[in-house]
């Protein structure tokens, strides 16, 4: 895409003081603005020049829409605001916090608009930036509110500029409803803001083509209605037709009820374990006393939807496999409904809706679990900000259970509890890693969606699967062990990949014995608070440490050093043969750097203050 | 400083295809050239606008001038270049290296000259910058060679720019003998190259007016012969008149045996033990069998110069006493020779000029010992490229010792062996860090020099004074223990204060006894390799232990978890009152950060390549 040429008006902001001298305060003033820079060029389809789309605040007053030039590495957004009084705050943030927040501000002072590239200090202190890389292209009123058109390019090499990577994007918003007589005299934490999380860097990879005798199948909720409270998890047992043979998947998407797109956080399709014959029906939420015990038996996932997600293709050449003999009849989907107003008598029949063949593809795709098995021996200290835990898949369980043709993943799942921030898999080979499989350095659990990779990897064997997740507990007083439960931890990728193998886990854990060293060290430095007897759990150990910055640190040392028991398994929870304890740690002598973000070498003109955005309407 | 105006002709580079199409192949042709741009205007002292200067080189080809401008944030240099054929290479790297270096490049390709912002790789080969940070201002031809007069702002925010800090700076060169057909054809492997190292931002501190009774006395060496070796520390023993009465050092400043600019060092100024009558001359080779053992006794700095550093002045309310009752009348001069062209027949008689008055100032100036004890219960784990250690001066030593008033710390010298790269002193008071008494990021045991302080440190009763060294031992197999020994270390800040007290050391080391149980913990993960039987002495255990990423990171974790044995000693070596051993190590509770740079938010004209430089004259 062309840079596009802007010949727009910019003008220096007035000074303060002449600002102030003008009659500006009172009712607040709506801002109506005119188009007052060239139309956006460039070479985005003309049909759908923004294929993403997705609402920030829960009313919907504020949605987005944006595209991503790889070539340019610049995503361009467009921002509808409906019903807007005085001016709006955009922008992202490391987790979704309105402080310390990168920020476009478009606000008026009574006389005219302005339009600046922002951040927002730790006390929420909005300041404008030395370097103005937000650049406005098009602010133009429409029927449906006032549309602006605005780029950024990934990286700016600003210090108080996000930087927009792969994975997760927390984005942030917040509403003026008066007018400020200076950008410096707003302050965040006295407005109404918000978060979306999203997918920023959409994956920039063609679409395969869908064959000519695909059905589609609709796994919707049976016109429910939405509970008014914050968060529900909803539960819809559903079933295959009898007879129904094997097929492929190879392709899916959302359907959401009109009205509801704030509402509907993200869905999941579950396929029923096949040893069971039959499921009881079932249609409430997930944590209903009512909900019948066995549907926890459906647990392998077919699809997996969350918001701003598009649909999902399967590589041509493999599909998922449903239906047939040794395939359950029994389908839940599970519906997360965000519902932060307790907006009440609202209804819904969203659902998932499954493309899929009779003409079998070459491969079946299959989804592999790596990381940590979920076992407490792997825990996390308290009061930590960014503690790291890792899980590996040795070269030997990739040597033995993987084809000599390897597998090539193309999509993956990070999966964490409450206190995972950070979550990222790493290839080696030959004890240099190669390659990232996937990573995200704004994981958030609340915001798990199966993403396509922007480049399929390639796993042979002998190669390591390297997993870490980073942990932040400072919000508690107690270790955190590994576990099923949610204030437990887990440390996953699910990585969907072909063709399909026996392997289905492949995850570490430290060594038990070596772990009772270090409670036993623990003991020698702390005069014996540990109990080390046989009939302590661990758990029960862990609770029982006085954490100080030794203990923590030797239980880091330990996990770096020790040697790990391996699960290396097939589906059937059953391990491949051969020695998985006490196993070596796979020793990497060479790790990826993050790369350094190449800052634009030349930038387009950029004006050196705010944009004035001349007004031309009266009050709305 | 005003921005000077740059009415300069910026040109782009032509491209590479144009200037090879262009005979200029051959034999090496000479760069001469004439004034290009607008003389540099500013507030420096017409006089001197170039008050520091060093040689870059050991034959003095190439002199560096420069001055330091804190309100521009930017330093002026001014390069002259004698003898120069085809261009040359100036700029920084972090220890003086010639590959990830910083660079300004001035090169031919036959017909033309081009200067340019640039960076070598970790291969030494040259790339031209993003971004042009570098600003020519001046390019002239003076009887005595090339001169050329650039400006650099400290900070960049290019990611391939030199960060210009406090303490020391490696410069490096190199010399173009041949014309390049571009930027790129250049490698610094294959160059004449060297390095200088220096304090580029030298505080801008008044001068304090020196007494009207002031007298000098000249402390040389004795017309030697330097030595034809690249390393030569000269002993010279010798004495005040008898009689010589009271006085206060007010001021000292090198003296330089002409001609000898770039072999000379540094040098320093001991005072002899007061405990012995007399000490025996020697003039003489520090490293001589024939020096007298007695002359160990001669460590008491008195004035201290390294290369680049101008006078040194005390603050005016304080001097340095000596002569008098209870002070030896003799002194030791130690200069070292640094002749790595192993010139020979070089006779020297530089040496320290003392500026003293007998009207004693309001105080007496003292220097204080910071970090840690020399003992080899520090230590520091083989292969490590950033391993720090930390020495406290703590609050009771603090508290008991210092008089209600406090202590103001104006200067500093900081102190390790061979392995140290950076060091450090913070104080903190009430558990937060307050302030960087000194720090040195770029720190070179070769480079030692009493630094004064930009700004004066008031130490109360109740302060913490934290001094960290950072080592780097990649090239050591075994552990490197603390002590005396070269291949042993220090972590120490020599502080020069006023008012002088009784307090001379203030220093820490980690409990004996703790570390016994360290080297139990060893054998416990490692199956009994540490001796510790009470027979063995500490640097024979730390030589048993076998390194592994466990051990190392727990001997981390224990130097920062487990109590102190404090030295809070008098003059004397007699520690005050109290009990010193198994001590809290401090507790902070909040750290000072590194500041961000601030980049300049509107830069002047920056060209985007190379600047041509027009040639006027012919071969020389």
């Amino acid at each position: 895409m062309q840079a596009p040429s802007v010949p727009c008006r910019w003008a220096s902001l007035p000074s303060p003081s002449a600002r102030e001298a003008a009659s500006m305060y009172g009712t607040a003033v709506a801002v109506f603005l005119v188009i007052l820079v060239a139309a956006l060029q460039g070479s985005a389809p003309p049909e759908s020049p923004f294929p993403y789309r997705i609402p920030l605040d829960p009313e919907g007053a504020l949605e987005l829409s944006w595209n991503v030039s790889y070539s340019q590495e610049a995503v361009h957004f467009q921002l509808l605001a409906r019903r807007l009084r005085a001016g709006l705050l955009f922008g992202m943030s490391d987790r979704g916090e309105l402080k310390n927040a990168d920020l476009v501000v478009l606000w008026t002072d009574g006389d005219s608009a302005y339009f600046a590239d922002a951040w927002s200090d730790q006390k929420g202190q909005v300041h404008l930036d030395a370097q103005q890389d937000y650049q406005l292209l098009q602010a133009q009123r429409t029927p449906e509110g006032l549309s602006l058109l605005f780029k950024r390019p990934f990286a700016t090499c600003d210090p108080k500029d996000y930087l927009i990577e792969d994975g997760t994007v927390h984005l942030v918003y917040g509403i003026l409803v008066e007018p400020f007589r200076s950008l410096e005299a707003i302050n965040t934490s006295g407005l109404q803001t918000g978060l979306q999380r999203v997918q920023l860097l959409k994956p920039d990879i063609p679409t395969p083509p869908v064959p000519s005798d695909t059905r589609t199948m609709e796994i919707r909720a049976p016109d429910i209605l939405i509970p008014d409270q914050e968060t529900t998890y909803w539960c819809y047992i559903t079933e295959l037709p009898k007879d129904f043979s094997r097929h492929h998947i190879v392709m899916y998407e959302s359907i959401i009820t009109a009205g509801n797109e704030a509402l509907v956080h993200h869905m999941e399709v579950f396929q029923c374990a096949a040893e069971f014959d039959s499921f009881p029906h079932f249609s409430g939420p997930c944590d209903s006393k009512m909900k019948p015990e066995r549907l926890n038996y459906c647990r392998h996932v077919l699809a997996a939807w969350a918001l701003g997600a598009k649909a999902f293709y399967y590589p041509e050449e493999a599909g998922v496999a449903f239906g047939g003999p040794g395939s359950s009849r029994f389908l839940r989907l599970e519906v997360h409904y965000h519902n932060p107003l307790q907006i009440k008598d609202r209804r819904d029949s969203s659902g998932i809706r499954l493309y899929y063949t009779a003409t079998l593809r070459r491969f079946d795709a299959g989804i592999m679990e790596l990381g940590l098995v979920y076992t407490p021996v792997m825990a996390v200290p308290p009061r930590e900000s960014a503690f790291v835990l890792t899980g590996y898949c040795t070269d030997k369980c990739t040597q033995l259970a993987l084809p000599p043709s390897g597998i090539h993943i193309f999509a993956s799942q990070l999966h964490t509890h409450l206190a995972g921030t950070k979550v990222v898999t790493v290839l080696a080979r030959d004890g240099r890693e190669r390659e990232i499989v996937n990573r995200d350095n704004h994981y958030s659990p609340h915001f798990q969606e199966i993403r396509m990779l922007k480049k399929v990897v390639s796993v042979h064997q002998g190669d390591v699967l390297i997993t870490s997740c980073t942990y932040n507990t400072q919000d508690r007083e107690h270790a955190t062990v590994g576990g099923f439960g949610i204030l437990e931890e887990m440390c996953v990728n699910y990585v969907h990949y072909y063709p399909r193998t026996e392997l289905e886990l492949c995850k570490s854990a430290v060594d038990a014995g070596f772990l009772q060293k270090y409670f036993h060290l623990v003991n020698r430095f702390n005069n014996e608070d540990v109990c080390t007897c046989p009939q302590a759990s661990v758990p029960e150990q862990f609770a029982s440490v006085p954490w100080n910055s030794f203990n923590r640190d030797v239980l880091e040392a330990l996990y770096g050093f020790a040697p790990i028991s391996m699960h290396c398994n097939r589906s059937s929870a059953v391990r491949f043969q051969g020695d998985w304890n006490m196993q070596p740690l796979p020793r990497i002598v060479s790790t990826l750097e993050e790369p350094t973000p190449q800052c634009p070498a030349i930038r387009g003109p950029s004006p050196a203050g705010p944009t004035v955005v001349s007004i031309v309407g009266g009050q709305r």
